[in-house]
């Protein structure tokens, strides 16, 4: 059995402890041969990969990143047509490959998922800090970046309250607001404002007025997809805000000024940026990528192809793609109501 | 409505955080007064008690222990009979209370188990860094341990190298190995010795002269529970060892000389004792906490008595008293297995 | 003796450590009363302040900001007349203090020695993040910022490793750089740009695609007072960069755009902006804090009046305001010329 | 030129941040040949040895521990002689080497100090955890040390108050307090125990019954080295106390129930062990090794020999080897005078 591995998208913390994990138990173990793609698909275009044994595992579980590299680059041109499967078949028969193990987030699984539908044996590690990815109860790499955007609402609180300023924090996510949501909830701020749930300037302001009120100073987050109510291109970086004025980085800093201007309370913004994905993963991280990558070698064993090693509850489950696939898990309606009803 | 807190046993980080959830969500949202137990059962004995509400819950998130303080003082003197409960109630009569929330773990949540079954509205939170508690995926407290844990393995894995020495590592654990083994796999420890699977000296200093072999250095994650196969009572601290001889400290105090004196391989032991309890909890206990203390607020205003609030998947859910009491959940052969076959 | 301890402009880690180290040292130790305006001369001003004893200053060593607030309302109108000084005078004789303790930065430390030149009784704690105060080795706060700095940089590596990008952090520093030499030369960065040192984008371009013709990726420091050679006012925030063109965020924004043009690798910014000066502060400021708090105590007990509790070598000297005012502590040439060797 | 780099005595965080530094400057810059020896004098002595240049010593400066191994194999059998001198100067002409760069504590740079008598050309860098060694302000690792000591100080503190426990925490030190004194304060211990200060057991329940009094729970910090009054041998592990009772672990296993039977306040210990010398350093320290590695190298280039590069305020200065050696640098009188009148 001769397995490569590939790793699509954004690195997220927890990618090298599911390769060591998969090599571990797929090598060591089941005895297997796997190699590694360098780059992603970048690296199974151009013929660039590494032999996957123990040595090469070596200490790799406490490392952010991904030693293999990934990248964006696609396995073909969109819309996928039946030659480029072709062609992609072809090139695994020419590495000598009886399957692949796929790791990655929303798009790669897709790409998973429509591999199994062609008969190519694929099995997926799902993984992204965003969290977005339904058919798991958790992706690996979230737990760390939650870790270090409530790590800098520790932070932020403290000069916040030095300065009775209100802070406003910026977090990634684009379309689904889990690292603001746990973050905040982590860090105690007073509002997060999500990309699934507008909200307008006057009711963000009343709830950075009533902090004030009750003697304290607000700590705002806000996931980089939130819109205000009204507004519909807040995100986007043309220059612009969503009222048309110039627009300088991301939401954060077009929000702080509204509140500071609405509330007269001095604002500040933090855009905290890439930080949120890179270093050490978490120990809830490396357990839950270890994990993964083991599962994904059994699933191989057990010629169970075709499905991802998901996280539900305390075990790990081979879940079809198509639990996981054509949906982004974002964060419900009751998740933000619980917290709603506390802000400000 | 009229909720008593009261925290029992040993603390756990997360356990503000709850506390701060459930009076957010009791006392703002739902109105509720709440009043919260000093040192758990000695300040209900005692009368000794604070009023909860925002302020006092207020920047409780990020901080260990719990400003409440607990204790391992009993709720009756045992066995527990009739005469006990009713003067437990009629206590209650006289603190107005209409109910009770439980914050412990085995020991507290089989009291809260007793009081149910009598009649005395409470509802449980369950917390342990052990996370021995059954009918829950994780209780808070435990990710805050395992990543203390995971962190001293990072350290000490860079000693050990730079002296070529085996580092034997104690965590906590007397009954269920947990600690030992996600720490463990976290931080790709070569080994881990748990309660549940007894090993014997010669199999540990296998594995431990095969890392050698492998140009490595041993790193061990012993629980303080563990037994060497065919020894009755490595963790008694009588100063005598499984093998009669004296001991020093814990059970990493006793192994360390044996593994040196096998193997011929220079060997240190660490027992991490109590900084793996205290300590800002990790982002990831401080939600499961704060969300369970919302769960508890929430199923006290339904009337959903009788329950402890449990992590299911990504979901909290009240579970009945009987799902979680009078079982440890120790780790189960398979996940040991999982680990076991790369040891070494 | 009645002591009056006054906190202003940014706040810096380290200035809880230092009013407790004052507190305990002054009011248990040598006997005074002691009290602390609240938000700096804002609270002077309005007659704002609390008594300083030792329960108010308990557990406050390991917390970032400053409990008592800082502000940067000055103590007077510039420029300062004899009418400003009488006033303040008579503001400390209705107060009843003997003498201020005034913890700050340059700005602060130059009202310290105008008003020790007009006779009033005063004892300066240097604090700022940025280290430019001349008179002292380090200022406290200072090594919590580069200690958060540099760990942005371990995190931006393994993200800029695995996308084989070019990272770009920016940090504090709009006249010295010291945040950003200290902080790139712990995380290993492979060039840092300094408001004292002006290079040319061709320069700062050729060690970039050096790092990538040797494998690697390269990480820039940029102190945000960084200029480019030939550009004026790369640090304005006026919508326009030093080339005239629209400006997004701080001078990361600009430079990671300019710098993928030339050299055709992905280039990320990340501003590290407030998170740096918040926070938990480290050991080392909290012990350097606490003791110049100490020596600030016991400056006032031996009438020592005029002088700033300043860091040479491994002891606390109490040193003339001439020595610390009037001049901005900047990198020198030999410190710069030391890395630039090694740059790219 | 061709310089032997050599590490000996005890790990330190910072080591190869200096070697990385070192071989920068040296091979990089000054154009050194530079080899390293495997395990100190163990592979100068077999011939073990690896050449540095730029890639061997890449992304070392985060990393604890020293890559090139560490270890107490001594140079020569004692006492030194005229052959062991030549004997190792024919083995240094066998490598081709020109000099020799020695990394090490009192006992390595007592050995440089020697060399350097006999006309071997040798700079020392010095680190130790312990800061004991004279002739610099600080040594690298100990920053360190004393930042995870501290760390362990505030995840004590949390669980102790939570209790109402005093807890007693015992750092490295065998001689010199350097790390209990700073750990202590910067984490706000109530008391610290130094091998330089004994104290009764009297004033140190004293201590203790006073914060008890005071409603707080007291934390204490004794290093390893620490003697009670009255008693010669508290820091043998010979399985006696100094009262002669059988002994369990290190001096703190000893002083927590003397504390507990005395003052009736529960009392636990704990042994922080070989994780305050491990792992990755901290900024301070990495800047310190590095800077101390560049100055190395300088003085092998200027034929600056016989000299250690020392930290003098905030320069590196390479001070004469009879200025460090032959003396151990312990915690003066005033240091502790200084906390010990707010003990309690």
């Amino acid at each position: 059995m001769r397995i490569g591995v590939l790793c699509s998208g954004g690195d997220s913390p927890g990618m090298n402890a599911a390769i060591r994990g998969a090599v571990l138990r797929g090598v060591d173990v089941h005895g297997f041969e796997m190699i590694g793609f360098v780059d992603g698909w970048r690296g199974f275009h151009d013929g660039e990969f590494v032999e996957l044994d123990r040595p090469t595992v070596r200490g790799l579980s406490p490392l952010g990143g991904v030693f293999l590299g990934t990248s964006r680059v696609p396995p073909w041109e969109a819309p996928v047509t039946a030659e480029a499967i072709a062609g992609l078949t072809q090139k695994l028969d020419a590495y000598g490959l009886d399957g692949l193990m796929l790791i990655g987030g929303n798009g790669t699984q897709t790409v998973s998922s429509i591999l199994a539908e062609h008969g190519v044996n694929v099995v997926g590690l799902p993984k992204t800090i965003d969290n977005d990815l339904a058919g798991t109860d958790y992706t690996f790499g979230f737990d760390t970046a939650v870790s270090i955007a409530a790590e800098a609402i520790d932070r932020l609180r403290t000069t916040g309250d030095s300065h009775r300023r209100c802070m406003v924090l910026e977090v990634m996510g684009r379309d689904a607001g889990w690292i603001a949501l746990h973050a905040g909830m982590a860090g105690g701020a007073q509002a997060m404002l999500l990309p699934e749930f507008p909200e307008s300037l006057e009711q963000v302001c009343a709830w950075v007025a009533n902090v004030r009120d009750r003697g304290r100073s607000a700590l705002i987050v806000v996931a980089e997809g939130f819109k205000l109510e009204g507004s519909d291109d807040a995100v986007t970086r043309d220059g612009l805000d969503g009222f048309g004025r110039p627009r300088l980085g991301g939401v954060a800093d077009m929000l702080a000024p509204l509140i500071e201007e609405r509330t007269g309370i001095e604002t500040r913004s933090t855009v905290l940026g890439h930080v949120q994905r890179g270093g050490s993963p978490t120990a809830f991280d490396r357990v839950l990528a270890t994990r993964s990558g083991i599962a994904a070698a059994d699933a191989v064993l057990a010629g169970d192809w075709g499905k991802m090693a998901g996280l539900r509850g305390d075990r790990i489950e081979l879940v079809p793609f198509s639990d996981a696939v054509g949906k982004l898990k974002t964060v419900p309606e009751s998740r933000y109501a619980e917290v709603r009803l506390n802000f400000g």
